[in-house]
């Protein structure tokens, strides 16, 4: 099942990494693969610890939409070769694995806006959302998932913003934004 | 500070959840309280683990809006009453912590239905709201958050139901909804 996580609003990734730990604590076996992520979070550590498989992708600073880096570009394809690898099982014989039991649950964060700054082809994504295991549950996060990815997946959640502090001038603060 | 996840879209409880890992990450105290809920969801024994802190009240079934249980009432009292005596810092001293620091973030998850099922008074909530220490971050779920409560937030995120599954007639699968 195809789950896509959008929108203006906070939420997205916090709502995925929740997943995460609602799936770990029913047993199964989780990836998250985050794009445009140069640096890591406050949940990596504690996912890892909880045998969360994170692969992470991105350059060193923030991605200039108009302007992005070679770096940010080639990161981006990283991360798709990857999220393919993990959908495909082969993920699961590289490490190891006496079967060859996909990941239950593959999180691709920020994959949306990944598509939205043109870092990659929204054909790609499509065809790697076909290319999904129907016993595998997909989720993608991130603003600006497109009408023909919100036509593949089976739940879609638009997160609003009715009202943010970094409006008033509030900085993002360590172990609640990041 | 004070935010708010509300609307009838996926990904409110799962978004506090998430934030509860990255706050525990960082090194903070957390503390759940979830009301409405009779049994344990698959992500409360991984929380314990990690030493976030959660109480649950409910009665053992759904409740009917219409016709709510004498005990769902009750219930919802005692996760009010909790609520307070934990954002008073109480809880702190009771668990024997040396100093009477507070817990950092408290999640009141799905509360605002509560409020919406008129279990508890929207006044209720809004003076719990407004007796929280300035350096705690108090966290309300649930669809149905009043105009007032919205009103005293500082981040509020509507859940748009974009597409759900529950609608094809697919039923909720344990490890991804519960």
């Amino acid at each position: 099942m195809i789950q896509i996580y959008t929108g203006d609003g906070k939420g997205k990734t916090t709502a995925a990494v929740g997943l995460a730990i609602r799936a770990v604590g029913a047993g199964k076996k989780v990836c998250l693969i985050q794009f445009l992520k140069g640096q890591e979070t406050s949940e990596v550590k504690i996912l890892e610890s909880l045998d969360v498989k994170v692969f992470r992708f991105g350059g060193k600073g923030f991605v200039d939409p108009k302007k992005p880096l070679k770096e940010d570009v080639e990161e981006v394809k990283k991360g798709l070769e990857k999220a393919e690898w993990v959908c495909r099982g082969e993920a699961c014989l590289a490490r190891g694995s006496v079967t060859t039991d996909p990941y239950e649950i593959v999180i691709l964060d920020e994959i949306n806006v990944a598509v939205l700054f043109k870092l990659i082809s929204e054909d790609a994504v499509l065809e790697l959302i076909k290319s999904v295991p129907p016993e595998t549950e997909l989720i993608l996060t991130g603003r600006g998932a497109t009408p023909r990815m919100i036509e593949l997946a089976d739940l879609v959640t638009e997160m609003k913003l009715i009202k943010h502090p970094f409006n008033k001038g509030i900085k993002a603060r360590k172990g609640i934004e990041f």
